[in-house]
C-alpha cells in the first residue's frame, strides 16, 4: 500500500481520490465529509492520524475544498455565494477573537501569470491594521486589524518567503498567519474551479512555484492557514492520464494483452518521450488564465475580508480598499 | 492519404513531418532545403501545388523556419543572431524597394500571455511613417516608412481583425503588410524556440486565437507576410501524442494485440476523457511563458526592424523608439 | 474684446468663466443653463454663432459638463449617479435609433498615464456588434451594436489617429463615433472632478496629447461625439494663476504701483522663468492620478454603456463583458 | 537666520542653494565640493556640525548628487556613464568588504507612477543572495551577495516598511541596506534629472510619499545609504516660484511699492487660493513620466548592479536577471 507515482497534486480531496482508487478502500485515519447545493460541493477531509499522512503524503490536519464548476464562467452571483462559503470556513477554521490581528501572505510570483494568484488576491485585501486608532468604536467591533504582503519569490528578493515571513512575523506579532497561493491539480476540471483552505500552513514542495520552504505553526510560531486554487495541470498529468484512461476504458481491453501491467518504468519512459525534460517546466492552464485568475483572486480576497471584517458594509466596500 | 486526425500544428514544418510519417515519403509538390549551424536550423519548405496545399493543410507558397532550442534560455548573442537570420529571410521574402511603405499588424488577444506575441512586438517596432519629411537624406536611404497597429480581437472591439486592417490599409495603401501571431505547435520542444515567416498571410482557423478571417493578398490587395513563433502546443496534443507513442514503441508491444488499430474515434474518446470538453481550451506552455515571450517578442521585432531599417545605428536603437 | 493670452482648458465652461470676467458680461451667441442638486452641477453651454465661436475659441456645437467635486473620493452611489446623467445627456445629444451601429474610440497614449482615459474606457465599453446574431429578440430590443477601438497616438503607430478612425469607419459604416479623450483644465479644482460632452467631436489642438487633428462629422462624414475629462492642468496654468491672483486680490494692492499694468509679455517672462522651455510639457496631477483615472474611466463607460444598452441588466453587466 | 517658508526639496544640494541665498553667504559648517564634464555636475554637499543640519532642515552626513540634463532624453551613453559615476560613488560612501551582504530596498507606491522609482528598480537588481553555493570561485570574488524587497506602502500593507524592513534584516543580518526612493525637488528642471546619494539614510516626511518613518543606522541597526530621484515638484512650489521671480527680477521693479516685503503669510494665501486645500497633494511631472521613470530606474539599478557586482561582465547582464 504506497502512495508513490501518483500524479501531483496539491488538494488533500485527489490526493484521497488516488489513494483510495489504488487501494479500492477508504484511508484509514482519512474522515471525510461532504454537503453540497446544486452548484456547489464542499467536502472536509480530515487527515488524522500519522500513518494517514503517510499514505496521503499530506500533513495532518484539516482540508476544506469548495468546488463549483460555474467558478470558471463569469457569474457575479455565483461568485459571492463561495466568498460567503469561504468566510464561513476561514472564520470556522481560524475561530478569532473580535481584537485578533492577522497577516495575510500572498505567495508566489506576480510575473508568472498562473503563480500570481497570492500577489493578486493580497492586493484586494482590506488592509486597516494602520487604520485601527481612527475607526469608529461600531465600526471596530466589527473589522479587525489585517495587514498583507506580496514578498515574491526567491528568484526575486533572493531571501526565501519564509524567512521574509518570519522576518515580519516577528515584528507585527499576528495571531493568525492567512497564506495564499496558487496550486497545482492532477485533473484539469479542477483548474479554477475550486478554492482549498487548510490549518496546516504551507509545506516544501507545493504551489505552483515549488515551495522550497514551510510556512507553518512550527516554523511561525503562529497559527497558519493556507487558502489555495489551482490554476494549472503539471503537463506530465495529462500524459498520465491518457494512459490511465487507455488501461481503464473496458471498451479498449481488446486493443490489450496486458496493459494493466504496464509498468511504472514504461510510463515515466513514454511521458520523457512527449514532454522532454529539457523544456522545463510545462503547465497546462486554459486559454484564458489571466482573466480567471483576476476573477479567482476577487474570490478569494472577498471570503477573507468578509470572514475577517464582518461588520463591513460589502455594498461600500470599495471605500475601504486603498 | 489523408492528413485528417493530426495533431493541430501552425508550422508548415510539422504538417510535413506529420505526413511524410503517415504516408512514408516525401509529399509530392513539396520541396524542402535546410541550413544549419551547431544552434539554429533553417528550413525553407515550399508548397508548389493545389494537391500538395490540400495534403499540407496549408495554403500554396513559401514558408521559412528558424529553430534553436536555446531560445528558451536568456542568451543575447543567440537572440542576435536569429534577428540577423531573421531580418535576412524576410528581406528576401519580401524584397521592397527603399521606398516602401510597410504596415505591421499585431495579431491577438494582450489579455491573454501566450497571444500577446503580435501586440508585444508591435511595442518594438521601429515606427517611422510619421517622421519621413524629419529624416536627413543620409538617415532616409536606410529607413524605410513604417507604421504598426495592434488592433485587438474580435471579443475586445466587435470587429474582425480583418475589417479594422483593410479599412486602414485603404487609408494608408501599404506596399506590404507584415502581421505578427502566436502560433500553436504540435511538439512542445518547438515551443518560443520556432520562427515561422510565411508569403502567404494569415490563414482562418490559425493561431493561438483560431483566427476566423484571413489577411492575405486577395482579402487586402497587397502582399502579406506572416511572422509567428509557437507559444502553446494544445493539450489534446500532448494526450494525442502520448497514445502514438505507446503505438509507437516497439518495446512497449508486449502489452497489445493490436494497438496499431486503434481507431481515430477511440483516440478521441479517450482525449475526451482526460479533457472534458467543457472545460474551454486547455493551452500547454512554459511555467516562464511571460517573460519568454516579452523575450521572443524583442527577437521578432528586432528583426522587423532591421530588416526594413537597414541604414539605422543598432547600437542606438533606442533613439528611434517611442 | 479678445480671448488671447487666457489659460489652456479644452472644457467651454472654462473658456466661458474667462471670456465673461475679461468683458465682464455675458458672451453674446452662447447660451447658458444650469441645473444642480447638493452634490452635482449641469452646465449646457450652447455656441450658437460665428462670432462667439471666435471668441470661445471652440467651435460651434452644444457642451455639457458634469461636475461633482465628490468624484475625488471612492464614492460608489455618486460615481452611479453620474453615470446615469451621463447617459441621460449623450442619449439626449445622440439621438440614435434602436438599430444604429456606434463606433467608441479611446483617443490617447496608454503608456502616459494622464493620457489614458480613452485607452481605458474603451476597455470598459460593452461590445455587442459581433453577438447581433446571437441576442434574443426581448435582449436585442435594448443592446444596440457597438464597436470600439483604441488606435494609440502617432508616436506609437506612425498613423494619425484620423487616418486609422477614418479607414475603420468606411468599412464599419457607423451611425454615430463616440470619442473619448484626456483634458486639460484651466483650474486644478476641476481635474477628474468634470465630465464634457460635445457634439462638435474633437478638435486640433485639444486634449492632454494635443491631437493634430480633428475627428468631426465633416473629417469622417458621421456625427461625433466627443467625451472628455480634464486628467491634468498644464504647469504653466499655475504660474499663471498666481500671478492673477496677486493682481485681483485687493488685499495685496499697497505691495504695488501699477500691477494692473503687468504686460502679458512680461507674464510669459516669468513663467519661462519658473518653467523652462527645455522641460518640455509639465503637468501638474493628483498624486493618484493611476487610481483617479482608473475610477472616471469605469464612469465615463458605464454612461455610454447605459445610455446604448438600456435593456442590459447592469446588476450583472459583468456578464456582457469580455 | 531661519530655513522656514522655503519651498519643499528633498535635496541637499537645493536646500543649501536656498539658504545661502536668503543669507547670502555660504551655510558654516556645511562644506561643498564640485566636478564636472561638459554633460554632467557631481556635488558633494557634506554637512557636519548640528547648527548645519538645523539651519538646512537635513540630517548631518554626506549628499552626493550626480546631475546631468540629457537624462530627460534617450540617450544610452550617457545613461551609462552616469550608471558608471553612480557605481564609483556609491562604491565610496560604501567601503564594503567582498564578502558583504546588501539588502536593498524599494521604496514607494508602484500604483502610483511618480512614486513607483524605488519598486521599478529593485526589479532590475541582480539579486544573488540565494546563489552564493552555485557561484564559480573566480566569479564568487565579484559578486556580492545582494538581496532584495520592494515592501510596499503603509496604505498596501497595513504595516510602516520601518516595521517590514526592520524584521527582515532582523533574519537576514545586512552589512548595508541600500533605500532607493522617488523625492520632490524645488525646481522642475531637476526632476529626472538628478541622482542623490546620501549616507544618513531616509528620514521622516521625505520623499514623494511623505515617509512618516525613517530607515537609518539607529532604526535598523546597520548602515544605510539612501538613493534618490526628484520625479516631481510640489504645485504649490511652482506658485511660490512665481512670487519670487516677480519679486527678484530688477525689470518687473517698476510694477511694486514694496514687493520685497510681501509677507509669509500673503505668499501662503495667494498658493491657497490658486491649490486649494481640498484638491490633496497635486505634483507636477513631466508628461512622459511613466517612460522617465522606467529609464531612470535603469540607471539607478545599474549603478547598484556595478557597485555591488564589480566582476559581472555587463554585456552580459541580463544572463544574471530573474
Amino acid at each position: 500500500m504506497q502512495a508513490a507515482n501518483t500524479p501531483r497534486t496539491d488538494l488533500a480531496l485527489e490526493a484521497r481520490e488516488m489513494i483510495t482508487k489504488q487501494v479500492s478502500q477508504e484511508v484509514p485515519g482519512v474522515l471525510v465529509e461532504t454537503s453540497e447545493d446544486d452548484e456547489i460541493l464542499i467536502t472536509r477531509v480530515n487527515i488524522t492520524t500519522p500513518e494517514a499522512e503517510r499514505l496521503m503524503g499530506k500533513t495532518q490536519g484539516r482540508y476544506v475544498t469548495i468546488e463549483a464548476q460555474g467558478l470558471r464562467y463569469k457569474n457575479t452571483p455565483l461568485q459571492e455565494k463561495i466568498m460567503n462559503y469561504l468566510a464561513q470556513e476561514l472564520a470556522g477554521l481560524a475561530q478569532l477573537p473580535r481584537d485578533a490581528t492577522i497577516l495575510v501572505v500572498g505567495l508566489g510570483n506576480w510575473n508568472v501569470t498562473p503563480d500570481a494568484l497570492g500577489p493578486r488576491a493580497v492586493d484586494k485585501i482590506v488592509v486597516t491594521r494602520h487604520l485601527q486608532d481612527m475607526l469608529s468604536p461600531e465600526l471596530k467591533g466589527g473589522v479587525r486589524s489585517i495587514c498583507a504582503i506580496a514578498p515574491g519569490v526567491l528568484g526575486i528578493t533572493g531571501m526565501e518567503t519564509a524567512e521574509i515571513v518570519h522576518g515580519i512575523a516577528s515584528k507585527i506579532k499576528p495571531d493568525l498567519v492567512i497564506a495564499i497561493d496558487a496550486l497545482a491539480a492532477a485533473s484539469s476540471h479542477r483548474v479554477i474551479t475550486t478554492v482549498q483552505l487548510a490549518d496546516t500552513g504551507i509545506h516544501p514542495g507545493s504551489g505552483v512555484g515549488n515551495k522550497r520552504f514551510g510556512l507553518t505553526q512550527e516554523s511561525l510560531g503562529v497559527p497558519v492557514i493556507a487558502i489555495g486554487v489551482p490554476t494549472v495541470v503539471h503537463a506530465s498529468t495529462i500524459a498520465m492520464d491518457t494512459i490511465h484512461t487507455l488501461q481503464e476504458h473496458s471498451s479498449f481491453a481488446r486493443y490489450f494483452k496486458s496493459m494493466e501491467n504496464l509498468t511504472e518504468q514504461d510510463r515515466q519512459v513514454i511521458v520523457r518521450q512527449v514532454l522532454p525534460d529539457t523544456l522545463g517546466d510545462l503547465m497546462v492552464t486554459p486559454k484564458e488564465v489571466d482573466r480567471l485568475i483576476a476573477d479567482i483572486a476577487d474570490v478569494v480576497a472577498g471570503g477573507i475580508n468578509q470572514a475577517m471584517h464582518p461588520g463591513i458594509d460589502y455594498e461600500n466596500i470599495h471605500i475601504y480598499l486603498h
